[in-house]
């Protein structure tokens, strides 16, 4: 997969400052990811993007977060998933993460785990309901379900068809990828994203707190309506856009 | 947001070791926070009040726990929220921690977080029932839910009228703050308070504890009654009250 | 509280052997309950027994676990439960514990705790069926029920009566305290013992989790029934009893 | 149990390589399982097997992980069980390993242990359906559900029986155990297996992870259906058989 028209240009014996800040913030936010108690096993995966260059760095296929090192982050282009540098096969999510990286240019970082309780609401095949304000302080309004693949598109380009659907479906519900960071794949499990890697991170744990309170809740009152508008966006608004005044206004 | 008219005061140059304490003892009181599991995040933060000066110690805005040292806990005035002290900006919840200072003389410490199951029953909309004398031992009785804001409420102050709606249903239902240190607020999460930063934590560990063994308890038994009134008063005067025999009588 | 009687006796400037072991094991076993994750807050306690000398060393009350000491550990008389060696008051459910080792002899420890999955059972006022063979290992059927006490009961001697119920309880239902060596206390929280504190704290584990897994049994099968009778004898006596073959023996 | 006429081969003086790695790789297994949290007190054992000397180690019973030494694994023979090398005996479910490895020589190691989430299917006597990715990725279909044995099963030969009904049962159901490397007992707890004791423990985690999964999905949505059979059989050979394309090849 290794593509020789590339490799000059970013050779092996230069080291490339740039490329190397990539990896460390790639590697540090699937560490983050690991940390959080989201996966098990090797069940997820962080990249981040370098829009000027055209390059996604991304975590190799099936390692261990434990023994993951920065020179194991895959550098992979954004224009066709040729492996750019590394010597490990990217994870076998990359096209997804690459459609979704070439479809919303705000996205600066993706994250996809099989975080218990958003997997919980993919498999049941319902979407995530905004119940209270830890949701609307980081998804503004329902966590949409996008459907599951059919017979064909699985067939063909699984991991490519994957985003595609997801896109689709954003585009169908005009749904704003920076407002609403996340997206609950019928059978199959949550992908997020943010502004940089440890943004997409901190949305897949928001997310999966936010599906275990509302697997509680639905259990207290199965017939629960989502919180009104009013709130919605008032708590969305307080931490995002132009009036936000929660944080110190990084 | 900084009253010059005050930094003179207590100004920059010479230490206070009085708010040395108190900053202190509001940084052990978040960390005791964030070491219970019951914050993910930045979703929580914990208060103390100097009532001889007026003044109330806050966790910063956003700021992660691991990250948190002693002078980023701003200080602020308990009149009108000015910040005395302190670089950061305080946390969005500060004006709902004052109104509550300033309504209820005996409160030493306030702690608000997501914890997930005592936000369940804050999304589901139901107070948190006593079911056993591990809640009798905390709080006397049901723990209240205290209604959603209105439109207008959120749109003027919104964190000053969830403190006002809260002080309102506890004068309307005839709850005494000492006895009753947490509040639920629909659609939102859980406030609790002590006479101490210390205690107001234990007591949202208490309510979390009590809340996920109520979900559990309600699968269980879904007609699930109160426990008798008599179980209630002993278990809750063991430990509180004249004649408390709980403890070493700190 | 202190019985100068007694004190001569156990001399406090002569220090005993036994009791240290005593006190070391005692306390041992309390961390061992706080490192189970059973227990927040100061929500447990562990006793030992010196049957020889009529002595039971119990944790201190209200004391947290991470500060605990062995010389915190309070030496209690048996009979009557006189503090006859340590500074601190023992904890509030003592005479619970004192009443047990007074009615059943095998016993050697006993452990209390508020874990969350035993208190369901006990807040709704359910027992806990033997429905596998993880709780065949350990209980010999049906984890009983102990009533509620009545309000005369919980004005006079509120733990002491705890104690009296639950030895009824047992007598009534002809139930062995060896083969069965834990109790769900109505709107409370369980009690277990064994031949040791550490067994009655292994004991508790095996509670708390054979709670959490009948709990999640009874939502995956709502009405189901206990293990056939063949297989609790078979698990219980692979463990306990003449014919064990479980463990090396000791 | 030791027998004399196999001693001399693998003389006690002079230390086997090969063995002392088996030993160490069973050790670390054993220590990854309980590392995963799936085990409490000493509720699980691994084994592993040299196919060419046709041995088996396996965790001493009753043995707790955190004292657990590479001398403490015990060497069986497969043929019948007698005790090879160890001085303490092997785990009570080791006829279960044998009979496993006797009937199916394509595994390389077992795992047992009661998991909280798998045991509750167990004890609910309900297979676990294929509900999401996370699941095809590991199992191929429906984890089969093994009947109980029977009384005179019992009393006869417990431990062998059960994997005499669980071997049946594959074979009944025309199951690979390579594609489907996982049961439920049922009243009791599941067995995992795969080519290795490491990847025998991995399916116990991954199994783990699914039944919790599960439940919340059923819980979200009683009457779901499993997934498709073109996205189970995507899923599994994404991973496994010739077209494997996750992972690094090895």
């Amino acid at each position: 997969m290794i593509d020789a028209g590339i490799l000059p240009v970013f050779g092996a014996c230069a080291p490339d400052p740039m490329l190397e800040t990539l990896r460390e913030t790639v590697l540090a936010a699937n560490r983050a990811l690991d940390a959080s108690g989201l996966v098990r096993l090797t069940w997820g995966n962080v990249s981040g993007i370098d829009r000027g260059r055209g390059l996604v760095a991304i975590k190799p296929s099936g390692v261990s977060y434990a023994a993951l090192r920065a020179e194991d982050i895959v550098i992979v282009a954004l224009a066709d998933g040729a492996v750019v540098e590394g010597r490990l096969r990217p994870s076998s999510d990359t096209p997804t993460h690459l459609a979704l990286y070439r479809a919303w240019p705000a996205v600066g970082g993706i994250c996809h785990s099989h975080s218990r309780h958003a997997t919980m609401f993919a498999q049941a095949g319902r979407p995530l309901p905004c119940f209270g304000t830890t949701h609307a302080d980081h998804f503004h309004g329902e966590v949409p379900l996008c459907r599951a693949l059919s017979a064909p598109e699985v067939a063909s380009d699984y991991e490519g068809n994957t985003a595609l659907a997801i896109i689709e479906h954003f585009r169908e519900e005009k749904l704003d990828p920076v407002a609403m960071p996340a997206v609950l794949q019928a059978h199959h499990a949550p992908f997020t994203w943010g502004s940089t890697p440890a943004a997409a991170v901190a949305n897949s744990i928001a997310l999966e707190m936010c599906a275990e309170m509302a697997i509680g809740a639905l259990i207290l009152h199965p017939m629960l309506t989502p919180l009104p508008a009013y709130l919605l966006d008032k708590h969305h608004q307080r931490k995002h856009g132009p009036g936000a005044y929660y944080g110190q206004g990084e």
